[in-house]
């Protein structure tokens, strides 16, 4: 692949430094979700700034930016309101922009050596002095730490609530993370993966294993039958039972009845419009068997999409500066580029131990654990 | 059935001079859900109050006042939050109290002679001085009013916004007025009754006549193809298609498609965890085939819920004694009370122009066209 | 003055259709505030793109628009978050950015044939196909409607609050337009002026003359002694009493004693740092004798600041373009541009039936009335 | 004094097991606000329930319950919104009723061996199992936790702000605590007293000693010359200079010049409408000095009043039940009922080291630090 070249005065080049794999890049890499041939994967990207177009203001050569993934214009009915994630103009006729990912227009991806940032001034974060230092932290201002945060957001956790999160993956851990920043009370993260839900504990969270237990009794156990406050979903339509067959409707039928009545639940976990590979007939088309009769007796509340990052990058950014946010305590491998596909094949298989691979393009290659080295 | 008697200290005896049939009655005088016999109906009451306890400190004989449907402790963690639909004493292990309805405690109706009102402080609204001389707009402070108001508030409805409403039922022509006084731009009501359609239009809405075309198709032709900012689904499980065929997820799933990315919808139709007696498999288990993906996709988010009437009678009482809200704009018929039968075979059989019906306990028999008088 | 010019590829060149002339003008009319010599006054413009930059990629030649009165960058942290009023790289070190006024940068305004617009496809608002029939109305877009909506918002004004508006100028006029659309239930408008409380009657508000009674009382009459829900501020520091002496203290200690415990208040009056030409030692230094005391004890709030336009004005040019909103009601004079030092000299009078004054660059000279012509 | 009785069948007694002094009962000590002779002083209180009237339902005989310092109706317009220090109806004509307080209210206060509790299922925390153990840490849900929440819930505070904090006393140093449960990124606390600052920083804060440098130049160093994100006053109008002069704007002026622009500022530090007592001339009328053109240019917001308790106390009580909030950190000194003479000495003369007394009514005499203890 050529290297990109500034196309409009208000592009930046940016040479990455880290660029993690996300659970979404999986969906791609297994054909589940379409993705032109040739694409540069990578929406979560972080890096040094060695070009800019005449017309940036803000961000200079030499500058540490990280890039939300979505690819906003900053000037539609929906970006001035902070939704980018729903920008009206970088990908019309569909819900945003991003770096790198099927449908959602021509960015290509930080998976590689460097990356074309358009509409910099807004789509840049210029990252502080202590970026390089924190850098494995800072990366995940891109995408999962802001996802994270947004299901906190979306489910109005609020200090001293008890929340159950539904998914010890690396957006559910996020979750958990954000959910304890904001002064939660009791954290309850839902998952059958004993690596995953052990990390959950690290972050000061119970660990509700699944495959021991209906987690729907955990969590009302815990919470004197009443259920939690507020949940969160953080799996999305590849959602497994214990047996390891899909149903998409299992974490939100179970949210209904583990969030008490007027409770609300965040939904950040991805859904999609028309799944024709999947086995069940309402999926194909990307219906749910929901149970809307439980959820409007209870009157509870359901808030969904993917994540406005800029929406919440930069108090996250303040909070990793000040050491009160450690986002990159869940990567599990740190790779270089060459090892991508190895990491794509573990990630996929669901490996024991792959939580979070963050790739660093201009390291030579070498596994080494994150997790060990810190 | 003998008289009420105050029971409690905090109690008051209202005699009733309003009250009003509404549409879930229905379900209970179809027998879709369950109700004890000999027990007296009627949730939307107004009258006199003729007796108070003696630990009432803010209610006196004379007053003329408006109970909101839901009865409440005042002093539980829902109650003091607002949520008094959802109040955790008055009836334990459910979702709320309610005078005269199934499931909803033992307190009786107001579709008699008079009353007991429990918590009086804190469960009547005490009305203006201009009770008697707007009588028929205050005792929709009970319920539609508050009900409808509710479904705008659910979907964050303002100035400025589109509003797509399902149902131009009395609780959907609540929501529109509602969605008028909040200053929408443009109002949209979707139904099939001709006379229903005309009241919406005459309180400033746009009619959608699904039985012309697709409401979704109109509604997008009148939001520029992107869909409304906001929804309001004011129909509940027992929606029907054009021919008539009940489908619990006509309107949610249209919904979906009528309102825009990142808008929000309110629910305020009821839904039931259980309805035995449809002839849909999910709906007997109170489930839905609900369009999760596109929802999600959307990044819609949805509130449900009875309305908590107390956070919104005092406001809308202003609104009504200051001129600018006129609830009883859709009462079509007032009645006597032996006539509330009658009234019942008529609205259950949707007789056209049996929109609203009041029953003024104190008046002789004889049928009046409130419409006619107005 | 030569015409502006495209001077960065974002940029976009407006022929003026509208001009309005604003009560903040005078300041640096009078001298109060300081102007740099030969700049172009004018924040309240409407008119035709003629030409675009290169790189605008949503305005298009042909465009009617209309630009709010923050100049802004739309990137920056307050910008990101719709705080365009104080936008920080426009003008840096202060207060935002504005077209043609002092302090507020290098931006020439709207009182000419040209204006350069910057960062237009953020700082233009493309307006509807109805543009031109309702310019009067959409002009108001760029600050006095929104800057009367920012009061209402500052205060939280809700449906069926009650609401006092101290001063019927322009902008408190348009707060009480705005209370109105939101639904407020009673709107008590205070000032001297009958030609302007008249204006504010046919807007639907109560006019409180303060030169018959004391202001204060007559709120507290008109809401049984307790003062009303939320107040607005839209006179500033060159408030006078009923003799015509100034004291900038007046309006926000009648507002504390007018507005009920726990209410709230919403300034968008001006008020500045520092005046050495004020006669009151406090106001030189831009203090305020302010009644704390009762403020706090009453546990009530202030909100303050300029307007950030773009955060409403889609809204409210959703209103016009539906006809729920007639900002142009208020607009006493329509005048062509050679006659702006007349109109000037007219309204730093406070010669009656100089409401609001609106200049038409390309029109003949010939002064017309607007009212007359409604 | 004699012993409380049941005096409404709502009613319950309590028998005090902690009793705090408050800095507010030393404006009564000291004469500067009246009191009546013979009145019972102490409004934040603890305790075991020994009696119940017969009907209060919510609350039993041996349950250990903290009462908030606001004496509330539970049902008037203002305590169904949460508003309890505002309470219509238990003292009517003023801001709210509280229990052994000058001006608010008949109702005895917590420093005697029992006390009578009005409206006992409104006004009762129950507590959970654990209310012994920690019984220092919840006897402070009756005031200075929820009013130091209070306080950083005014200024709008969010997770990964930078708060500034006027006051170091027990009210300031729980806004801190509030701050951090909250997620703020950085805290700074203003104070001259060294003990106090120790406590400040042993609870995550950032002191500021203003005896070394002016306060509002150490923020702004501290801020990149920005200012904090949001303010908090926890002073009053007693506030003094370094050389100890009382200047009642010294906090609020301060705050605006080390607040952002756009920023909040939350007050819980006492105002008073007048203080004949005081030495300054606007003081004496309860007026201020006051920095308003400065403030309005920032476009910041200030809001005030004494803290609805119930609005806070649930949700902060689950945090020290689940171990995240430890506000019994600030106890100096833990007395016996008859001790309090000496203390109110102590505490009135701003003995070093006397930061927060609370007494034991059941305990014998024998002065214990409980600082020593922990």
């Amino acid at each position: 692949m050529p290297d990109p070249q500034i196309e409009q005065p208000t592009d930046v080049i940016v040479k990455i430094t880290t660029a993690n794999i996300c659970g979404s890049d999986l969906h791609m890499y297994e054909g589940r979700t379409d993705m032109e041939k040739g694409r540069i994967l990578g929406h979560e990207n972080m890096g040094e700034v060695i070009e800019v177009g005449p017309n940036v203001t803000q961000v200079n050569v030499g500058d540490m930016v990280c890039m939300p993934f979505n690819v906003a214009c900053g000037h539609c009915a929906n970006c001035e309101k902070g939704l980018t994630g729903f920008c009206l103009t970088m990908n019309p006729g569909t819900a945003g922009a991003a770096y790198g990912f099927a449908g959602m227009g021509p960015y290509s991806g930080g998976q590689a050596e460097y990356m074309r940032v358009p509409n910099a001034d807004f789509n840049c974060l210029v990252l502080p002095e202590d970026a390089k230092e924190k850098e494995n932290d800072y990366v995940m201002l891109s995408d999962i730490f802001p996802t994270g945060y947004h299901a906190t957001e979306l489910a109005n956790v609020q200090p001293g609530d008890s929340v159950v999160i539904y998914g010890a993956g690396p957006v559910g851990l996020m979750a958990a993370h954000s959910a304890s920043i904001k002064g939660a009370s009791k954290i309850m993260v839902v998952d059958n993966q004993k690596d995953r839900l052990k990390l959950a504990e690290e972050m000061g969270a119970i660990a509700i294993d699944f495959s021991k237990a209906p987690a729907v009794d955990q969590v009302l156990d815990l919470t004197k039958g009443v259920g939690a406050d507020k949940g969160c979903e953080c799996v999305g339509y590849q959602c497994c039972d214990k047996h390891g067959i899909e149903h998409s409707n299992i974490t939100m039928n179970e949210l209904v009845q583990a969030v008490k009545a007027t409770g609300s639940i965040g939904v950040v976990g991805v859904f999609v419009p028309k799944d024709p590979k999947s086995k069940d007939k309402l999926q194909k088309i990307g219906h749910m068997d929901f149970d809307f009769g439980q959820f409007w007796m209870k009157g509870q509340s359901i808030a969904t999409g993917q994540a406005n990052v800029k929406a919440y990058n930069r108090q996250l950014c303040t909070l990793i500066s000040a050491g009160k946010a450690n986002p990159a305590a869940i990567i599990s491998h740190e790779l270089s580029l060459d090892q991508a596909p190895e990491a794509y094949k573990h990630f996929d298989n669901k490996d024991k131990g792959w939580t979070k691979v963050i790739l660093k393009p201009g390291k030579t290659k070498g596994k080494k654990s994150a997790r060990n080295k810190a």
